[in-house]
């Protein structure tokens, strides 16, 4: 571990460097926002980096915090985008892993209030956790009037574009039982969108909650070491021969760091070659986990090795 | 200054105690929601006391970060619960100190962005100030798609039962801009309602924005130092001889401190004695000043020292 902690260096690699990295790896974790897509456009060489890194025997998981989808509609994207082959299994969203850690770590008998959209819904409802759906029809109701489950154990706090004041005061209200766990999918704090705005994550949306209940949610997406071991049982996949490409310093990279990974910061997506810098900068032990071991322009970067001996 | 914070000593006065403070006393400041009333219902004695404490020659304000209702409706309010002679004049509302603080101090030219209900609206209109209402006729629209204003010049945050998510989005799109001001009329974390239940307040409505934006707002409301500036510029009242009467040692209590006052805690509202104790006993600097200087159970206590001489 001493060696990499060393070489988290923010470096920016290319040619043998690359070769020599990928050679090492047995498995690359790919987030999927801003590394593999943006949006409905895949990233230019991207399809050809996930299918050549296969054909080498590489296992290739997506590790995403967007919980806005189910797997089903993950895979779907993928196969429009041009992705071959790519399953169900490969991907490890937070909607999914948020439902999992209900069913299998916390265990839990009763009902989960879900803030959140399609993604987290379908997730819930496949793993066999019972939820209520923010949005029933009290809407224009006020909290005071508007009925509670009685057996909600758990508030599940996603990415929401429905997000109403009832639910925020509902969940509220589910918060003030102190046995009733508090959960967030992700803590994105916002998302880039077309046209340069910008939109609210589950982080922003979590801290409201935060703020209103004086309780900590329990963050299950990156940069929580979970989704790494939800991989890990399925797959017995090894840190250590594991690469994580991710484009948000604050969530990818120190994900790779929480999980014992080396990391590889993209730079199609949220973060800057200068906010990594700063990091590296910082006398701040803790900013260190926050720099990566080494930076591409894009996964574009690693076609040329890939394509050597095809 | 020593003395008044060595005499911070979270203390339940009585009797002749009381009556000495009342008569070092020129003004008095109290919050409304948890110390006045709860809800429909006046505190038992509260009207007996405001009254006479006018008739002793005492100044009355009302300061309140209840942001919900314009002055107008407070007078009403007032009248309705039994209170005689309360003026608009003497009610300072987070709602109406945030427009008087972008009218003056922010001096916007432009138009503010409001996240808020009635009372915020209302005292927007009543102060001149430009402003474009969280809920046009675009819910149901994706922040993609909706207009934005292109002269929003501030974002102000408050209380809003009908806060949508498309209001938060549509925040984070005009703060992107670095010189669009950030306001929250007040920091309360949540409200307590009838039957138990609770709701969320300004301040977590404020906590989902700050984190979304990285930035942090400006906050009007106690315990921050300008509501007790836009009573003493309009009443030029003496923080020496002034006390501040509040239920929130958070808000309440902090702002009598940070103004300068002298504070009384009473337990008709959110605090407790246990959590002032909990302050008392804190080692950390900065928890002193939540320690009120004195405490009553409600601030019917007051009224036989009142009533003396009548």
């Amino acid at each position: 571990m001493a060696g990499a902690v060393s070489s988290r260096s923010c470096q920016k690699i290319r040619g043998a460097q690359i070769r020599e990295l990928l050679d090492s790896k047995q498995s690359v974790l790919f987030d999927c926002d801003g590394v593999i897509w943006n949006g409905e456009k895949a990233v230019a060489g991207a399809t050809d980096v996930v299918r050549l890194l296969k054909k080498r025997g590489k296992n290739v998981f997506f590790v995403t915090n967007n919980c806005t989808r189910p797997r089903e509609k993950y895979v779907q994207k993928f196969s429009r985008l041009g992705f071959a082959d790519v399953a169900q299994e490969d991907i490890f969203s937070s909607a999914y892993c948020s439902a999992l850690y209900l069913r299998d770590v916390v265990k839990v008998r009763g009902k989960v209030f879900a803030i959140g959209g399609d993604g987290v819904h379908s997730e819930l409802r496949d793993a066999c956790v019972s939820f209520v759906e923010g949005d029933a029809d009290d809407s224009g109701m006020s909290i005071v009037d508007c009925p509670l489950e009685p057996d909600v154990k758990a508030v599940l706090v996603g990415y929401d574009d429905r997000l109403t004041f009832l639910k925020l005061a509902k969940a509220c209200c589910y918060l003030q039982n102190a046995e009733c766990h508090f959960l967030a999918t992700d803590p994105d704090p916002w998302h880039p969108l077309r046209q340069g705005r910008v939109t609210p994550g589950s982080g922003s949306l979590t801290a409201a909650l935060e703020t209103a209940t004086g309780r900590k949610a329990t963050v299950i997406g990156k940069p929580s070491r979970f989704m790494f071991e939800c991989i890990a049982s399925q797959f017995g996949v090894d840190p250590a021969r594991s690469l994580m490409v991710g484009d948000r310093l604050e969530t990818d990279i120190l994900f790779g760091a929480n999980c014992g990974m080396e990391t590889l910061l993209t730079l199609t997506g949220v973060s800057t070659l200068q906010e990594a810098q700063g990091y590296v900068d910082s006398d701040a032990p803790d900013k260190k986990d926050l720099v990566p071991d080494y930076v591409v322009d894009s996964i574009a970067d690693l076609l040329p090795l890939l394509e050597e001996d095809e």
